[in-house]
């Protein structure tokens, strides 16, 4: 089995979650697999392994699971994003577009310093909302933003390539065709 | 500086944040210094390094960042553990106080068997309320809770105590006196 389907193989599907029409890509059974867990990591890593990158940028809060174990093993800081309102100190916001309107996400503004270089991590991409918010914020305090990595791209939802119009590298370990 | 005081000195305290009288603890800037967030997991880990741990569970949503890269370290799988209404399948729950009144965090019903070792990892524990639960919640489905670790413990709050008065060992990086 390939690496790909042996992920994918892992990673659960609940039909009509949250709603009729959307199968949900669950990524929990993979997290829980340690064998797994530990795959996902090493492989987001591992183009990076030879970099110095400053920090990791997770989205939460799932982005936080894979973010955190990113981080700890390139040697990097953790920049938490967050919904607004939720972090303790100064922050910068930006925009961005969920299916239905708009809301907004939160990053502490000492949480990066202009230059540094920053690899956004999230698990799942789809219509790329937070994650092209997520770069626009990261951008906003001059942070340099290597790439963003997922367990799972959607292609048909097009994230992927709003991201790489935004010049930056997007990668991910499985996809799915369908929402 | 012994390794507590060095870390202590990069936990950023918010005064009355997020109310008058209240020292918040802001471990942001302790995750986004590549060094002290190494050293802070590398730390946490370190007393199970020789063990078998089945599967770490870290609560929402700061417990995610913490927990998810102690879980790659010890090879182990990641449990996440939510508020209410947050995972897709079926899940367990149990109730918890919260500082005024009660509130639900669940887990899937699947993501532990019984007897399988699980090492719980939080940012901090204060009153004791969510780890506590999380505690129950795990036994629940029959999982043995290794151990409860968190980097900052408020002692006066009394919440480690809590823990040990279950039968799990309690430990902490840091201690902050106050609340």
């Amino acid at each position: 089995m390939t690496f790909e389907n042996d992920l994918k193989s892992i990673i659960r599907t609940i039909p009509d979650y949250p709603k009729p029409g959307i199968m949900f890509r669950d990524i929990t059974t993979l997290l829980g697999d340690a064998r797994a867990f530990r795959r996902a990591v090493d492989e987001l890593v591992q183009p990076f392994a030879g970099q110095k990158i400053d920090s990791v940028a997770g989205m939460e809060a799932r982005g936080f699971i894979l973010g955190g174990a990113v981080a700890h093993q390139l040697s990097a800081g953790f920049i938490p994003i967050r919904k607004k309102g939720k972090l303790p100190h100064t922050t910068v916001s930006v925009a961005y577009s969920l299916e239905y309107g708009l809301d907004e996400m939160e990053m502490h503004q000492d949480a990066v310093k202009p230059g540094e270089k920053v690899l956004l991590i999230d698990d799942l991409i789809a219509t790329g909302g937070t994650a092209t918010g997520a770069v626009k914020l990261l951008r906003q305090m001059e942070a340099v933003v290597v790439a963003a990595c997922f367990v799972i791209d959607l292609p048909e939802l097009g994230g992927a390539d709003k991201i790489r119009a935004l010049d930056v590298p997007a990668r991910a370990l499985v996809t799915f065709e369908g929402h």
